[in-house]
């Protein structure tokens, strides 16, 4: 897969000390259970752009002003974050019942949703004791609520499918709990075992959040289609699963009357038919919904580099105020 | 539901403590998604008999030499270790399918799996924000230990579904991780908080450990009809799960080729035909294998004891050592 060159800075500064994270994730998913290893390995082996446990990295690089080496502690935090995403993902995939992810078949429909859980759980066990190896208890603290956290907005984001009239705000409250808070969590505690004194670690917080709900605006507005390259890659995903998604908030406020007939037919009673995604596309554009998504997303990219704003210039700042913008505008 | 008789002294001991840790269960059950507590107070409020949590209490107690008020930090330890056993009750149901659960219907029957699977991360998360209130790293490391060795547990017996061929030796480490290792760290670590030296934290470990085995074999040998006394009980649940337990392993030893047949077409096959059951049992109980497997329940509870042996004799290490014999003998 490409990068997305606006995030090339980032990943070339945290190039050697991810290395070096990759071997504590290989070596944490030994198991003498030979399915563990196996079914993570395919998972993690998947790679993705492994952006939490690099903005982990970058905020210990920051906050102990040495770029060349970070300090143990984060690499252990860095492969716990890999692993509370891992593991959510394996969870999800058996919520949404996918068969595909990243462009591999997912775990759960290779070796049964049984698997996935159980190894999710498992991923979830290990994140936690390599965040007892940081001997830290403050990070463990942060770390374990920003876990509660993500459950919460996963239920939440149960609770609202199928209802188009949700609220924006309500959409918000999901995206934080499911990708913010984590990306906040990481990049704060990076910036803890780094040294960083507490309005460090919170400017880290709040550049972690801001970029997480940019990455998730962004995420959604793409399953609609947002971006002119996105060839091969499937779209509708959202819709099918009734997920109720910023551009279909924003829809369904303008629509009118017989639009949303369309939408309680389509989203709440689930009753989709060919031609369905097609004239939810078409409804989403008419109202602009893509464009005021992409505009929500800027948003937090802005708040985003506004948060780390108090740290002194460095090509490290540069390259974490690109990473966000990157989030917010994936492909463009 | 009614407590075996021999239970009871060590309930009456912790009764007090006890109800304070119910309040720290429905406290941090709280939150502002409202699926949450509903669906895990479903499962919580049925209670079951709270052998875990009430371990962790009564071994911080004898560290603490104090019976009369546990450490506070011992409730928040006794309610994470009631978290997690709970949040794998709802991934077991989900894996297993089950509707019914301590004869009330089970959350994935009533809510569906995904609110199954996310409410048990849920209580994993908040487990471990219990855990971080201790503010024991050396309790984190055990607690995080344990629940990744539970999963290994789980995924263990997994891999061992439809192989009646399988070891003693393999069923003592599926059981081990499954349920002696959580029992074990309640203990130990209810100790360790209680002001317990290495030595004590270390014999209450082999005392939760060998109690958890026993409780787990009893558990596998009811499903077969140990007692006499089981009126009501649902039978045969592993069996038509293909799950293999002690009482199959040590009667497919003994088995004639032609019984071999039978346990070939019936769990390793899955093609159970009425009157199944009933066969096996007779094949069970002809080769003694309830019998055995109970002796084998019998030497976990003298393990159980021996380990405690070190503790000076009150009312309290009495009330221990017969909670273990409860474990090992759950209806005579």
């Amino acid at each position: 897969m490409s990068y997305n060159p606006s995030l090339m800075p980032l990943v070339a500064i945290t190039q050697q000390a991810m290395s070096e994270v990759n071997r504590v994730i290989l070596d944490r998913l030994q198991s003498d259970v030979q399915l563990i290893p196996q079914l993570a390995g395919h998972l993690i082996a998947a790679g993705g752009k492994r952006l939490r446990p690099m903005l982990c990295i970058a905020a210990s690089m920051v906050s102990s002003q040495n770029i060349k080496k970070p300090p143990r502690a984060a690499l252990y935090l860095a492969a716990s974050v890999e692993f509370i995403h891992n593991a959510t993902l394996l969870h999800d995939d058996v919520i949404d019942s996918s068969d595909q992810r990243r462009g591999k078949q997912t775990a759960n429909a290779l070796w049964g949703n049984e698997a996935s859980v159980l190894v999710g759980d498992f991923l979830f066990a290990r994140a936690f004791e390599l965040m007892v190896e940081t001997n830290d208890i403050w990070v463990l603290e942060k770390l374990s609520l920003a876990a509660a956290q993500i459950t919460e907005g996963e239920v939440k984001q149960m609770s609202m499918l199928g209802r188009p009239d949700s609220q924006i705000s309500d959409y918000f409250s999901v995206i934080k709990g499911k990708t913010g808070v984590l990306f906040a969590a990481a990049a704060q505690t990076g910036s803890k075992v780094g040294g960083g004194d507490s309005d460090l670690c919170n400017a880290f917080y709040y550049y972690g959040l801001a970029l997480g709900n940019a990455f998730q605006i962004m995420d959604d507005a793409l399953d609609y289609g947002a971006s002119q390259r996105q060839i091969g890659k499937d779209l509708g995903d959202d819709f099918s699963e009734m997920k109720i998604t910023l551009p279909i908030i924003l829809a369904w406020q303008e629509s009118s009357y017989k639009e949303r007939k369309f939408w309680e037919r389509t989203l709440r009673a689930g009753n989709q038919q060919d031609g369905d995604f097609e004239k939810a596309r078409e409804i989403i554009n008419k109202y602009s919904c893509i464009e005021r998504s992409l505009d929500f997303a800027t948003s937090e990219v802005n708040r985003a580099s506004q948060a780390i704003a108090v740290i002194p210039k460095s090509k490290l700042k540069d390259a974490l105020i690109e990473a966000a913008k990157f989030a917010g505008l994936r492909d463009s």
